[in-house]
């Protein structure tokens, strides 16, 4: 491709509504173009990066033996109903009616189309496994779309769906998903990690989000450096490998004036943070039937939840949540609190604490022996506590998120931290919407069996945020090879001018276009710096410069964007093999 | 691609509201699957011929120097309320809301999203000539959606722009990409003709349609065999190269009782049909400003146009309502035809009627001497009537359809007339959106102009159906090479039994598989029966069929599905080379 031929428009700056790098570096390149909120053309230079994502995203999936197929954006609202999501689904979903005024939906995901697609084509165990996929444009009405494509409105997704005989194959399948997964990633030339999205909910229903890693990611991932395992901050499970010690001192009431943190007390009685308890108090609400005068009617229940973690850890209410009993839970009230320690919030703690009010431990806190915590009385606390001696023993749980340092859970090393953007998803999802929507099949004896589902998404466009996420830096975006929009970029200075400078860029151009290299020659009138601005912002990987000075001493220059390579010069006869070798050492093959 | 690891679900039957023999193949092949009214899943198998299409008309859309785009599906209804279609487009147009209540539409074309893009980036005449296109899913609210892809509501569209400096400039790029067009339908195997639909009007809309012919088309076209002239029946001019010959024969009333058409009086008279005038009596309506008592309103004008074509012609209402002075035509009442002529309609004619009727003779009946036509007088015609003679000298204008024969408006033959089924469009807009949305650049001397455009259409899955319209027979679809699912299938007879047939199979397909053959290899359990009737139904162009039989004596059954090569035995040896042989004799290069 020629740079006059082609359609550029870089920006020197981003507007002022794009909050995030990639947003604003995919604006400023000319990538993408706003139309509405959330809703973007995708302008030429970013569509080949899209292209080069679906076909790698296709191979991969053709590869394991999934289908492509393409469903319509809008889907009647009828299978909506049948799902249960026409009322579930809320404000994202974008309903609209037809000039018949029958209801409608523009499809955010598939499940409901490729369900009712099987259930009407699919009759026997004979015409299972499928798995069939699609490249399709979605529609989520976000409520605050921001971010560019990371959380636009419109947007492209890969989505899978496999359809099963037992849920034995289909956990096979999505292993078979999983791998295609991790080689599509792989292939996108992306740091990524498969993150554990185990809801740990009883049916066993197994999910992992694929992750690209970058600091400004929103998800915190727990991850172990010398393994596999990586889950959601919020949903990795807590190890607590220590055993309790024997008590070694008396309990004592210590005077902590203001110290109501348990940072301020573990200074001033000179212990480590790790001695001390947090106490966090929630309110566990539920409803029952009651009976007031003379009607039944439904009465509000409350629980007080005292809930302990270690002074350096933090309780995870997702986990609270799903503690057995527990309904609804929030923070207590100030007034909740007075009412069940006597004191306000800063010296709570579980000594003496009534029978009504539920104590969960932390395990870590229900190991520790000598500890110290609040006293129920303004301005003290208790030190040299021991479960057992000074209190009941505790219930306890998994209750706090967990921290750098943990134990991995799969006991294979200790846990790092790092950010991730979520651009893929992997999910076992049973018979939900088979036996919602009655896709059944008959079994090789006869019978009627309900087909096992897994549903498998990509975002497409997203992949291109995260990516820039990951990789850029003051001058612009470095793309990974696999997706640039350009992978080798010629400027010639002087093209019009200079006879020498012409013929050897059109002669290497032509070189690398015949070689199958998708090369950008830019043959524009511009000065040098111009060039090398657009093409550092738009992050072509390669870059020759060819110049009249250098062509004299038969030398061009030649640089990567991603640093490996410095400036430096290179003989003409030798830089279309150099290019060769730098391309060949950034693609990836499995 | 094996059959076992394919989704095949062809049906006996097509579903009874399939009317068209494409709607109903592409059902019953399993190409497509309704999802509700004009909405469909393509399934795998039609995306298959659908990604073909794509491809090709890709290739040369990038060749014609196009670049491609993505532009959204979900437009904000101020765009349209901008170039006024908001108010004009009607209920074909989706309109929706989002959650907050703003509204948008589904698009159904795109001319304001891209003159919306370019007028924000396009500053300088240095930006252009600019041609953007994309291939995109588009919806149109079609009133009674019918005939499967061929009026669907949801389908995909490849739509280009493109933005010129100036008109001779936009003319050349229109002529670009009616070449274009010219490669793209010939390259997918069709047979087509480009149409006129210049309308005509003042500032020379250039307007082509590309149609592909079929008996089955909704489009009646004229064309010259012997040149490349094409037009739409109701558009193409009709020339009249006869001269007006010398008055013979005196004027006379004749007793015609009961023979109210041309075709009777004919037959009568032992004249040719084409020796009658035959006369269709319009009403001309407009208002004006009258004063009604002390009032000024608005007042209903209407003039009574009496059209005369030739006994063997046919009035054409469209050249009609273009002639000077007509504003709203209709047909007349019979009142209105019995207050300006005195007799009911059976027996009208130009001889001797009141000033007040327009009298419009087509320039073939300007062109007749002795002609027949009625007398305004029940049961009673005139014969040997003369212009000039027997009444004044007619208004003289094109106000028939042409017909089989006549003379082609380009000089270079006569006219034959096809069916068709359009496909395309290209059409030259001139400033019509870019006036509206202000879509302006400075000129070299520094002074704003508007742009001009133009845009070019294809429909990618209505090709399918006009493909299929155009190939099929008695046992199914009959596909091009370029656009066909599979270009080979392998139809082993006991593959899962016989080891030498698996054998020969599996070879031949790897074979193919590494030349880049598009192959099918039906490993499913299946009486050869069933396989024969499935691809047949699909449509492969080439067969090969492997049996313990033929294979004794060295030999497999070859035969094409065009009817091009029957039934025939073929050593195994040379299979190979046949059907590259066979494959390379129906691939269009240009």
């Amino acid at each position: 491709m020629r740079a006059t031929q082609f359609f550029l428009n870089t920006l020197k700056e981003a507007p002022a509504d794009a909050e995030i790098v990639s947003h604003q570096l995919m604006l400023r390149a000319g990538m993408i173009k706003r139309l509405a909120g959330g809703i973007y053309t995708y302008m030429p230079v970013g569509l080949r990066s899209i292209r080069k994502v679906e076909n790698i995203v296709r191979e991969e999936m053709n590869r394991a033996g999934a289908l492509e197929l393409l469903m319509p954006a809008v889907q009647p609202a009828e299978l909506w109903q049948e799902s249960g999501r026409w009322e579930k689904y809320g404000p994202e979903l974008l309903r609209l009616k037809d000039r018949h005024d029958r209801e409608f939906v523009i499809g955010p995901t598939h499940e409901e189309v490729i369900t009712d697609v099987v259930r009407k084509e699919v009759k026997s165990y004979r015409q299972l496994p499928l798995n069939l996929y699609q490249i399709q444009t979605k529609f989520r009405d976000e409520i605050r779309p921001r971010f560019g494509v990371m959380r636009g409105r419109e947007f492209v997704m890969k989505d899978a769906y496999s359809f099963d005989r037992t849920q034995e194959a289909a956990l096979k399948t999505y292993d078979v998903m999983y791998d295609a997964y991790r080689r599509i990633f792989t292939r996108l030339g992306l740091n990524f990690r498969a993150v554990n999205a185990d809801t740990g909910s009883i049916g066993g229903n197994r999910s992992h989000e694929f992750h690209v890693i970058a600091d400004t990611g929103e998800d915190a991932i727990a991850y172990c450096p010398t393994s596999d395992y990586a889950a959601n901050v919020e949903l990795a499970e807590a190890l607590c490998t220590a055993q309790r010690p024997a008590a070694g001192k008396a309990m004592e009431k210590v005077h902590t004036p203001g110290n109501s943190t348990c940072e301020a007390v573990a200074s001033q009685l000179g212990l480590p943070l790790s001695a001390t308890v947090k106490s966090v108090v929630f309110a566990n609400e539920w409803q029952e039937q009651g009976q007031d005068k003379n009607e039944t009617k439904a009465v509000k229940k409350v629980q007080i939840l005292l809930a302990l973690v270690r002074g350096d850890h933090e309780v995870n209410d997702i986990k609270l949540g799903k503690l057995a009993g527990v309904q609804e839970l929030r923070l207590a009230t100030e007034a909740e609190i007075v009412a069940a320690f006597g004191t306000k919030p800063g010296y709570l703690g579980p000594v003496g604490v009534g029978a009504d009010v539920r104590v969960v431990a932390d395990h870590s806190v229900a190991a520790m022996g000598d500890f110290v915590c609040g006293a129920n009385s303004a301005d003290f606390h208790y030190a040299g506590v021991n479960w057992g001696r000074d209190l009941p023993e505790p219930e306890s749980a998994d209750i706090r998120n967990v921290v750098e340092g943990d134990a991995s859970p799969d006991g294979k090393g200790v846990l790092a931290m790092c950010r991730g953007i979520e651009v893929g998803h992997v999910f076992y999802l049973g018979t939900k919407y088979s036996e919602a929507l009655q896709a059944k099949f008959l079994e090789e004896n006869g019978k009627p069996a309900v087909i096992e589902m897994g549903c498998y998404g990509i975002g497409v466009t997203r992949i291109l945020g995260a990516a820039i996420e990951q990789n850029f830096d003051d001058r612009g975006i470095v793309w990974p090879l696999s997706i640039a929009p350009f992978e080798v970029v010629l400027c010639p200075i002087g093209y019009k001018k200079s006879e020498e400078v012409k013929l050897h860029a059109d002669k290497l151009y032509q070189q690398l276009k015949d070689a199958g290299v998708d090369v950008m020659l830019d043959d524009r009138d511009e000065r040098p710096g111009v060039m090398f601005a657009d093409w550092e912002l738009i992050g072509v990987p390669l870059r020759v410069t060819l110049g009249d000075r250098g062509l004299k001493e038969g030398k061009v220059e030649f640089q990567s964007r991603d640093g490996k390579v410095e400036k430096r010069d290179v003989e003409v006869g030798k830089i279309f093999e150099q290019l060769r070798v730098e391309l060949a050492s950034r693609q990836i093959s499995l």
